[in-house]
């Protein structure tokens, strides 16, 4: 993989392309409401901005206030800095992300997890973490190996969320699934199956880790049938499923709320 | 607005530009699920299909078995057409929607309707008509004059639901509101402020006009006016809300659901 640092540089000095270090793209987020939430939840996390505003923007003004290091750059540079246009005039270079460990976290008093396996639109991954956010899930377990990362387009669309979620990346779901079961969590799978129950009367486990699939194929026959729920939102019209970000929000709600 | 035939009458003919009447670019809808679903549901409005794909492929198959005409086109063409390169490889040119009357809708017997003030990003209004679909709305109103169309990128982000859920124009919200009110529908918006009640516990009324705000600004101040209940989903972490059609599915599934 390129060094994002490369495009900067090549932005900036035109043609003499020059090779840095191996950065990983997800120390860079992006857009203009994640740098406000990240701004205002956790500012220490921001190494530098760079932007294409000018002092007077609200943003800029702000991250200038809070003694944080602005580069001023151009549309182009910018683009080429997160390999996406959706930027809003603002990158910002984080400090890398701490992962939680399963274990430490489970020996701490935590509620609800969810656990997602592979999803692979940056949209949806990030949709998704913002609604974990919003319902005050404890912990997001992902796969090391399958689905997307948190790249700067994750963290726009979470609008910061990316950086607040307290996050494991586990090499083996499976095994991860097992390992909370011994932690009295029961799992429940969202799936359209035959032995799915639906939401509407679920009692939810004080407990939950709550197991969300893939766009397309939904969650994988080897976690399915470790769970011990298995929960469909019931449909009513001719398309049989919710985008996984609104399934996601509405099960999160359900549990949260009580509400549903 | 230049036509959409302009676009694919260039990819064809090469630099013989050519500019032929003007093509509302809600004639189009594009993606595979999109087009599975209007398929499935209401061939008939397909009056022909662009592919970058050729027999063999599952798609195509079907199509061509449902004795729909196929033209087959360059990627580059498809992507001129639609001006979208989202489009899986399918473009379909739809015969024109056919818009519902708020007036004749209220002679017949309905119960939920979602009002869209303003919905700006396709993405958004894709995944709202989404959810509206699978929920069972009875009909989504949206403004003439505000918000995105119902383009070829919402067509396929609603995986069809586009075609598939009543729709109807119209070119004053408020007044609007004020018809549904007078046929027994009570105005609920969605929004985060000091008058609004949690989800939790709310009881929805049997004929409901649900009233979604837009990105960022929520709903405006003369709608809210006029709802009679204002509905917060409460939120359990820092960032203060979920993206629209997050909260949208959300509030759906907490009317339908809880009322089986």
């Amino acid at each position: 993989m390129k060094s994002l640092d490369f495009f900067l540089i090549r932005a900036q000095v035109k043609k003499k392309i020059k090779w840095v270090k191996i950065t990983d793209m997800s120390q860079y987020i992006m857009g203009k409401n994640c740098l406000f939430e990240v701004l205002r939840a956790t500012p220490e996390r921001i190494i530098e901005v760079h932007t294409t505003h000018r002092p007077g923007d609200e943003l800029y003004d702000q991250l200038k206030k809070a003694g944080i290091r602005i580069k001023e750059i151009g549309k182009k540079g910018l683009t080429n800095l997160v390999d996406s246009e959706s930027h809003q005039g603002y990158v910002a270079k984080v400090r890398p992300r701490e992962f939680v460990e399963v274990h430490n976290f489970l020996q701490e008093d935590h509620k609800l997890v969810l656990m997602l396996d592979s999803i692979f639109d940056p949209h949806n991954l990030g949709a998704i973490l913002r609604a974990a956010e919003c319902f005050g899930v404890d912990l997001v377990v992902y796969s090391k190996n399958r689905g997307t990362d948190i790249t700067p387009v994750v963290s726009k669309t979470s609008v910061g969320a990316s950086e607040l979620v307290p996050m494991a990346r586990v090499s083996n779901l499976a095994e991860t699934v097992k390992q909370f079961q011994k932690a009295d969590y029961w799992a429940v799978a969202a799936e359209l199956s035959e032995r799915s129950q639906p939401l509407s009367g679920f009692e939810w486990p004080e407990k939950t880790l709550l197991i969300m699939g893939s766009e397309g194929k939904g969650v994988q026959q080897i976690l399915s049938r470790k769970a011990d729920f298995h929960l469909e939102i019931p449909m009513h019209g001719q398309i049989d499923s919710l985008n996984v970000s609104q399934a996601t929000a509405v099960l999160l709600a359900s549990k949260v709320l009580n509400s549903i």
